[in-house]
């Protein structure tokens, strides 16, 4: 996040390096930041992996699937080959302590032929309940011992409650300094994420307007098309509530309701940020069904394709109760927010995929004005942040003719007029990582604060089982409850982001 | 203006009607009001001219024009012959009182056609020194005695400076009331002019905005390429301070700057307009040189063609010493405004053709972002009202990339897919005469204070020469004295409101 970027010689361990996330982000990535310029030339990828391989057939498997998930495509083989040949292959048994000792004396024969202590980043791309063996045996060997120079990535869920979360994190600070842990939401990284802050502390039109007295509701939405594909085992364990509020839902609620930072420097912002999750009202059991909603999907129609209902998806348990989408309605308890509900909805097999926000202003507070068909519509502010990628303003405008009545119109920017250009979410997140630049990654107070704020919630629901599950159908936009939550403030659904205002002349 | 207009029974009386403004603007206007049902079935318009002519002669004149100038083409013959059935041409004679005897016998004729006493509405599309005579006659026989149906529009300038301003309306009020006058301002009859008003009553968002607390400067410009052409003899006892800047130049800055009036009813609109006019400070002959910028264009090339000195046109004096130019800066005395310049900008041989308002609002107040090689532009909304017709937002957003740094973009609101089918000025204007709505139409106090907000300047400027004039070269952006007058206070004129932000990738 930080404008400049160290450039620092460093050696990468991943944990995990044959599974998904490595092929799909983490290789490309690398890849990419290699050939901007973002790596020093001492570089090097220690992948880690349970199968025999040699180097030749990891780097031959990394190099397919570079082809297919680099954003950069039509590379020279010359670059290419020149990033593959950084990366070497070693087995690991991550409960055994002579891997972590092979990989210390590989670590050490690195900087010998670098001629330095090169910086190390430890991305740990493994299920969670590795991570205590893997951090005790880093501190074990003393691969991490530089506090300067030494970080390690977590990837979300980091715990599974708050209890659990606190433990984890005591377990890893007897190994690394919280300077150390990056606690990665890839949300952060993304273009259109970072660009809130840039938006609303970049420009000073925006900053009046942005609190109680003009905003009369804020909508997060992270809408997904697909189901939980192949992954229903896994899922059964989540939920939404999990999978996405506790992170990147909560993560944007952030970003478009923390106060200005004082700098930009990352525990200026995240204190920021932390401030939010402070400031959500906590809620007691007997409100958790007045404040929020879930939601399992029924079979439907997904852009016309039939699909079956969750409870029949791979390792689903048939009388499943897990959650795949939530809706609920946030007070912030603070100056700035009093009394402006936060609606945030996320769930799966929904009718379009989108992420977005949408800040609706109150109504004028006096009109003579006539209106057309459609009526009266709010004045609205509307990040999208993907897949469309823009910022619209809708507002009313005279509709052209000898009357003076209004219709609604709106302005579009569009963040990218090239989105092969931009990083992706992992290459910034990546870059921060190697740069010692924290901005992007959540604070222990920021992962604590997230769970205090849902672990009523996930308690309340583990016991009560839902009474209605499946209650929306697969290509909806999610239960019946979701809308009668907004309803009884006057207040609906804004669904259509990323469609035109519909001029009527 | 009126979300209803009444459609009444009406005859037309036309003074001038062989000249240049009828067959441009009023006879196409007109036709386009019948064709849309704007006007009853029993109108009739009484073209008055010096020349001999028969109905057929001049009714073929009219058709010849129409096909010219309307807006709306491809019209059946059938169409066009209706609505030029409709006109009856009389020879006139300003002086002579027979001629308004033959007009009270072929207004009663008329009358007795349609079975009623219609509505009236004369025209004086005449140079101003002959409304007293046309005004005295129609009070002596009678035509306009009916203060509810019987109204005069009358065109630009109303006097030359504040003292013949009352003397005219004075007159004028002998035979007409106040609510019977309709002084033209065709600016305002403009679709984005209008707009301004329900740009910012009919939204939420901007108003709160709208003030010295946000804003750092509003800037107005009607920019024009032509000269003067062969208006020149007109020209040099006029000069842009009175052609310009004393009627649409004022009125754009009420639309901009008035607080919210009650109602969207003439009086309560007029009423709030007036009070910007009133709370413009005025300022003393020793004054005039800081507050104000004259200039007169030298020769020079518009779009690439050669054009000479304004001295050299046609009907111009050779040590002319008329303004073709004029910048000031205005302060209003009031609370919303207080101290924030509102630049005024007006010229003939100018760089572009150009009708634009510019909001810049006030820095942000603390930024630690980096910012490209433009370096940081302010947050801007620019309307532009003629010939581009959009609203824009500038405003800084986050340059894509790995950094945190920021670059300007723009959110744009085209305010006609199709120009065709907006009405043009004339035609708002005239209808709402017809419905007898005086909203678009200047008060008399409107009139009197923006004389009296510029007679200062133009006594000033004829008792003192200026030193440099020609002091712009056709086809810049005005005198350098202009850009100082702004520099001053480390403002700057905006020009390039109809190009696009520059995108840095």
């Amino acid at each position: 996040m930080s404008t400049v970027k160290n450039i620092n010689p460093t050696i990468i361990v991943i944990f995990g390096a044959s599974g998904d996330l490595a092929k799909r982000k983490l290789f490309p990535a690398f890849q990419n930041l290699y050939l901007d310029g973002r790596m020093d030339e001492k570089f090097q990828i220690i992948a880690l992996g349970r199968a025999e391989k040699t180097n030749e057939e990891f780097r031959s498997y990394v190099l397919e699937n570079l082809e297919k998930f680099s954003r950069k495509s039509g590379l020279s083989l010359e670059d290419t080959q020149k990033f593959i040949s950084h990366i070497t292959y070693l087995r690991h048994d991550i409960d055994k302590e002579e891997s972590y000792q092979e990989l210390d004396s590989k670590l050490n024969a690195i900087d010998e032929s670098f001629g330095l202590r090169a910086n190390r980043l430890f991305y740990l791309s493994i299920a969670p309940s590795f991570i205590t063996t893997i951090s005790s045996n880093i501190k074990k060997i003393g691969l991490a011992a530089n506090a300067k120079q030494d970080r390690i990535i977590i990837e979300k869920p980091f715990g599974y409650d708050k209890t659990s979360a606190i433990e984890l994190n005591e377990m890893l600070s007897e190994t690394f300094k919280e300077e150390q842990i990056y606690r990665i939401d890839h949300y952060l990284g993304k273009e259109t994420v970072q660009n809130i802050l840039a938006f609303r502390f970049g420009n000073s039109m925006f900053e009046p307007l942005w609190s109680r007295n003009f905003i009369d509701f804020v909508q997060i939405t992270v809408a997904e098309e697909v189901g939980v594909e192949d992954r229903g085992g896994f899922y059964e364990g989540v939920g939404a509530l999990k999978d996405m509020i506790q992170n990147h839902l909560l993560q944007i609620l952030c970003m478009t309701a923390m106060e200005a930072p004082a700098s930009l420097d990352a525990d200026d912002i995240r204190s920021r940020k932390a401030d939010v999750l402070r400031s959500i009202r906590r809620i007691k059991p007997n409100e958790v069904d007045h404040y929020t909603v879930r939601g399992q999907y029924d079979a439907g129609f997904i852009q016309g394709n039939p699909v079956p209902e969750y409870r029949k998806d791979k390792g689903v348990a048939p009388d499943s109760n897990t959650e795949t989408y939530v809706a609920m309605k946030i007070y912030l308890d603070n100056w700035r927010w009093q009394g402006v509900p936060f609606y945030l909805r996320t769930g799966k097999r929904m009718q379009e995929k989108q992420s977005s926000i949408v800040i609706q202003f109150k109504p004028v507070p006096h009109s003579s004005f006539s209106y057309g068909n459609e009526g009266m519509t709010p004045n609205r502010l509307i990040i999208n942040i993907q897949p469309s990628m823009d910022i619209k303003l809708q507002f009313m405008t005279k509709k052209p003719g000898l009357s003076l009545s209004l219709r609604p119109a709106e302005m579009v920017f569009d963040y990218f007029q090239c989105s092969t250009m931009s990083p992706e979410a992992y290459e910034t997140l990546l870059a921060d990582a190697l740069a010692g630049d924290p901005t992007l990654f959540m604070r222990w107070d920021q992962v604590e604060q997230a769970w205090d704020a849902i672990d009523t919630i996930q308690e309340f629901w583990k016991n009560n089982a839902p009474a209605n599950f499946p209650n929306y159908k697969a290509g909806s936009w999610g239960p019946e409850a979701a809308d009668e939550l907004l309803a009884r403030q006057g207040h609906a659904w804004v669904s259509n982001t990323t469609t035109t205002v519909k001029e009527e002349i």
